[in-house]
This record gives C-alpha cells, sequence and structure tokens, in this order.
C-alpha cells in the first residue's frame, strides 16, 4: 500500500521506505547526507533503515540521547558541532530517524545550518508518522517551555512507513493515538469508528497490520494536510490543531521533571477532556469514552494548578496575555475560540479527576 | 528626501524616521515592542529613536554588548531570556536598533522566538544601511565561523534615516562604503564616479549632507534590492553581492581575535581587490584606486594564510569541498564563478602585499 501527500514543496510518502527512498534520492543532487537519530532509534531503526535504503556510503550519523529532555539548545549546539565538523554545505541533506524530539531537533538544526539546508523526516513513532513530521514546525523546548524557538520550514520529503511501528512499545503506540484521535475528531469520524472497532482491548501493536496502519495514518495524516494547507502559518485554521494541547502541553511540561513524566499522548488525551468540558462540548461523553478506552487515569494534583497557569500562560498560541483554547465545532474542520481563565482551568482539571 | 523600496512583503523606507516610523506602527496591532540594541546604539542612537518615534510605553529594551564577537548564541541566550522574562508573545514586533551585528542577531532571535515574530531594521551604521539590513539573511557566527547559524527572513520593514550616520566615527562610515563600491562595481557605475567626486580627501561623515546620503544610499540599496528580488534564496545572481567576501570573510575572522581586527569594509575592499586578481578582472587597476582612497593598506603576514585558507574552505557558499567566489562580468549586473585553489589565494594575497 502506498499514498503520495503533497504539501507545498514537500512530498509524504507513505508505504515500504524501499519502494520511495532510494529513487527519491538518486533524482537529487545531495552533495551528502547528516542522519540525526537518538540512542533509541540507533539501535532499534538505524539497521532497518540502511538495510532498505541501501545506503552505504557519503552519509555520517549524528545521535543525540532520548528524550523531550534533550530538545534543547545544548543538543542543537553538539548536532551544529558535528555538521561543522563534517564541513557540511549548502547543497548536504539532512536525514531525521526518530520521533517527534529528532524531527523537531534535527529539522531546527538544518532549518538554521547556513541559513538551511535540505532536510527530510523518517518517523519512527506514531506520533511522529501522524503529526509531529507532517506542517513543518521545528524547534525546541527553552527554559523547559515547549517549543519556544523554532521555525516554520517544511521538509523536502516525509517517509512514513510503518514497518517502524514494530519497534515501539505499547505506552508509546497509544501516545501516538492520542493525535489520531484527535485527527478524528477535527474531521474524520468514520477514524474514530475504525479505530474502536479494531484497536480496543489488544495490544495495539498487534491490532493491525502493516497496511492496516498505513490506511489508519493515511485518514489521519489527511486530516493535517488538509488544515496545514489552509493556513501553513498558524495564523486561522490551524490553531484547530491545537485541541486538547493549551492543558496538554502544560501538564506534559509539568510532570516532565517528576518521577512519572506523562508520554505528549497522554497528556492531549487529558487535556482533550479537560478542553472539551471547559469549552462545553456536546460530545464530551464521547471524548471521555474514547480515551478511556487507551489511556490509564493520572490524578492531577490541586497543587500543581498554580505552576500548570504559568506554563499556560507561556503558551505560544497565547495574544496579549490572553490564554486561549481551540475547540472543533460542530461539523467537520470548523473550530471554535475559547478565552480561559484560571477558574475554569482548575474546574477542568478537577472534572477530570472526577471522572 | 524621501523614498520607498517593497522587497517581498518588506518596506524599505529610506528617510527620516520621524515622517515613517510613527504611521507605519500605528497602522499595525502589535502587542509589544521588544527593542534589541548595542551598547553603542544605546548610548548614541537609542534618545533620538525614542524621540523621533515617539515612543513612551509598550516597550522593553534589551542591550547587547557591542562588537561582531558578540555575535554568537551566548548574545542570543540572553535576548531570548529577556524575550521569554517579557512574555513576549507572537503578535509582538522586534525592532533592531543598531549595525549589522543587532541586525542580524536580533533578526534571527525574532525569527525564531515562538517559530517567528515579526521584526524591523533600523540600521544605524553606513554598512547596515546599504547591506546588512536588506534582503533578510540573519544569522550569528557559530565556533569562529561567519554567519554559520541564521535564517533567510525579510523584516516587516527597514527604516533608513541617514541622520545616524552622525553617529560613526570615520572607520566606521569606511567600512560602509566598501560596500557601497561593491553595489556600484556590480551594477551602479555613475553611483562609483559619485563617490570618487565627492568623498575623496575629506572627513567621510562631512562630505554629504543627509540628502546627499540619502541619494547615495538609494542607488546603492537599488543595486541590492534587484539582486536580492531577483534570488532571494542565494541560488544564483544573489551570489554577485558575495564579490569581495570569499577573501574577505576568511581575512575578518583571521584578524578578529588580533589586537588589531579589520573592520568588516576594511576586509571586504582587500577582499575585492585580490579576488579581481585572482579573477583576472580587466578593471583591476580602477578596483585598486578607489580602494585605495579610503582605505590604508594593510599587510597579510604569509604565516596567516594557511589558516586563512582552513577558513575559506568553511565558506557557505562553497558545494561539496570546493572553493568559489563570484565576481562581476563586464556588464551590470552580470556575474563570472571562479574556482579558487590554494596556490592562486596565496598569489592573490602575495599580490595585494605588494601593491
Amino acid at each position: 500500500m502506498s499514498h503520495i501527500f503533497h504539501l507545498d514543496g514537500c512530498s509524504i510518502l507513505l508505504g515500504d521506505l524501499k519502494a520511495h527512498f532510494p529513487a527519491w534520492l538518486r533524482e537529487r543532487g545531495y552533495s551528502r547526507l547528516f542522519l540525526v537519530a537518538d540512542t533509541n532509534t540507533q539501535e532499534l531503526c538505524l539497521p532497518c533503515f540502511l538495510e532498505k535504503t541501501s545506503l552505504q556510503e557519503g552519509f555520517s550519523i549524528e545521535v543525540m540521547p532520548a528524550g523531550e529532555r534533550f530538545k534543547n539548545l545544548d543538543s542543537c549546539q553538539h548536532i551544529w558541532l558535528s555538521m561543522l565538523d563534517a564541513r557540511l554545505d549548502r547543497r548536504a541533506l539532512v536525514v531525521n530517524l526518530g520521533g517527534g524530539v529528532v524531527g523537531d531537533l534535527g529539522g531546527f538544526c538544518a532549518a538554521t545550518w547556513k541559513r538551511g539546508v535540505d532536510f527530510v523526516q523518517v518517523p519512527t513513532t506514531l506520533l511522529a508518522m501522524t503529526d509531529a513530521a507532517i506542517g513543518g514546525k521545528l524547534g525546541i523546548d527553552f527554559q523547559g517551555v515547549k517549543n519556544t524557538l523554532g521555525v516554520f520550514q517544511n521538509p523536502a520529503a516525509v517517509f512514513v512507513d510503518p514497518s517502524f511501528l514494530k519497534t515501539l512499545p505499547e505506552r508509546e503506540l497509544r501516545s501516538g493515538l492520542a493525535e489520531i484521535i484527535k485527527h478524528a475528531l477535527i474531521g474524520a469520524p468514520s477514524l474514530l469508528e475504525k479505530i474502536m472497532a479494531e484497536c480496543v482491548g489488544v495490544p495495539i501493536g498487534d491490532a493491525l497490520s502493516d497496511d492496516g496502519w498505513a490506511g489508519v495514518l493515511h485518514a489521519s495524516i489527511a486530516v493535517k494536510v488538509r488544515i496545514v494547507q489552509d493556513d501553513p502559518m498558524e495564523k486561522g485554521v490551524r490553531a484547530l490543531l491545537n485541541f486538547g494541547h493549551t492543558i496538554g502541553h502544560a501538564l506534559e511540561s509539568y510532570f516532565l521533571d517528576t518521577a512519572e513524566p506523562l508520554t505528549h499522548g497522554e497528556a492531549i488525551a487529558i487535556g482533550m477532556i479537560c478542553e472539551s468540558r471547559m469549552g462545553g462540548a456536546v460530545n464530551l461523553e464521547d471524548i471521555i469514552a474514547v480515551n478511556k478506552c487507551f489511556f490509564t487515569h493520572r490524578h492531577i494534583p490541586a497543587s500543581a494548578f498554580s505552576a500548570l497557569w504559568d506554563l499556560m500562560r507561556q503558551d505560544k498560541k497565547n495574544a496579549a496575555g490572553a490564554v486561549r483554547m481551540t475547540l472543533p465545532g460542530d461539523e467537520p474542520f470548523s473550530m471554535r475560540m475559547v478565552e480561559v481563565k484560571r477558574e475554569m482551568m482548575e474546574e477542568g482539571l478537577a472534572f477530570y479527576n472526577s471522572i
């Protein structure tokens, strides 16, 4: 199964890497390849990547430590130093093999290297395949605040190969499912039915074949592509993709330094429930139901509310001090913007704690 | 005297700041202004800027140490921290008040803050007015290598007010003249005559009135605007603007950490002579003559040649290991690309030493 989306100058190639990557690369005259991986993907994905792409020479590899807490300027500096050592010129290609962190950070390093070299995303997590790798948002955290530094820059291509999903632990797969659920709630009701029919009550990794995943990813990516095409710079409808993220990002940041961090998807799942409650969404019960199928409950202590509010006020989507969140409207692809007050946030979190 | 150029979405407003800035700002709904200055412009230009723009509130000011050696990631981190403290949102405007370093670095910080906020350049040096502030090249040095990190991003506007030239020492004015000479050699022969007629043998600051400078700047900026318009991403003709810079950048970097650094313009003036010799330019004698009028000779020790070659090989313009330089061709706006070998470079530098 093989699909191609086009998003501005970027091709999103869905299917076996072997069928897409070597041909794509041959058509271009890159001087050299510079691979970015993390310690996980180096072990679990790189051998497969090199085998499928038949790459044997003309590349160097930079490996960063795995995890969101390394998505910072220090890691960028390591990569930029390696680029300097490799004398990477402007006609080089950076290949980011990994999840959202590798893609966001490796992409940012590429987009700022000598004022920008081409890069491709090879997402290896469900989350990155359906969301992070698509749409040109690049960036890093700064002083613990998520995605504070970054640019918009589309990759030259995104290669989405579902076979990498086999390398993922169950919890990571569920994390990715949260963004797929979000896309389904925004604009693909039949995708929601498919997930509920096929993924509930089984290990996610076993729920679908590679082709089955390609089908799910196709429907989910189609929602994201449509929105990003309409609003590449997040001036309007793209804010819809932030559903669940106003609360979710704050939760993710807050728990990052605790003994039990939340995955991105777990945080977004809680965020979708809280924000739907705060915004008075009519389908609140459905949203609770689907998220309960895949995510265990996590109590949010009242002692965290103040810090969460501070984190929310740092959110990029805010203008002139107001905290805003965006919810799906009644029609597919319609949206509602709601201003958030601290009391609303506290009520939303307390509601989540009570379900 | 007042001129406006348009370069993609960017307006270049030439003339008294008072006539342009307040009206421009009123038309836009920025949430807040964030000014970047350096220790020089804070003292010499900020009072005049605030008076001319009638700004009294709704802004904060970040002052960085003056000088090319502070055009690095450390200075960026200070600015990003201040932006975080100021809770700068995406609808803010960053105003860079200074020379090329402030514009390149403040612009880079703005372009990467929350994936990009608007910024304007208010160049205060002749060099920045005619060159650095125009064309969307932003960036910082990394590990001592010039402009290694950066992006292309046009400012929302550039305000070129020649009255700031009065704040500049003679040496700094001459530095700016080198880029004006370069623009004249590329595509404005009458500008070269004007400079030779009016600026030779007098202190540059006294040579022309504000309106006289506006005329010179208009002719010089017109050359740059035409080239950038044709080739915003430096895939072709924009390389012409690098005339003198393959050698010049290396010289500038090399002398940066010595007791007697070269100004950018001094380095480019030497670069133009060396490159014209190396490329066999027919107007070599004219190029030597005009540069001799404004720049004192600086001996380049043979012991520096090896380090200079290494610096040149790091140049962004290079592809696949080859070192390239670009020279004006016989017709205005035509160009020649020449591959540089180490022996050629050494001969060019030795020739410069001998004149």
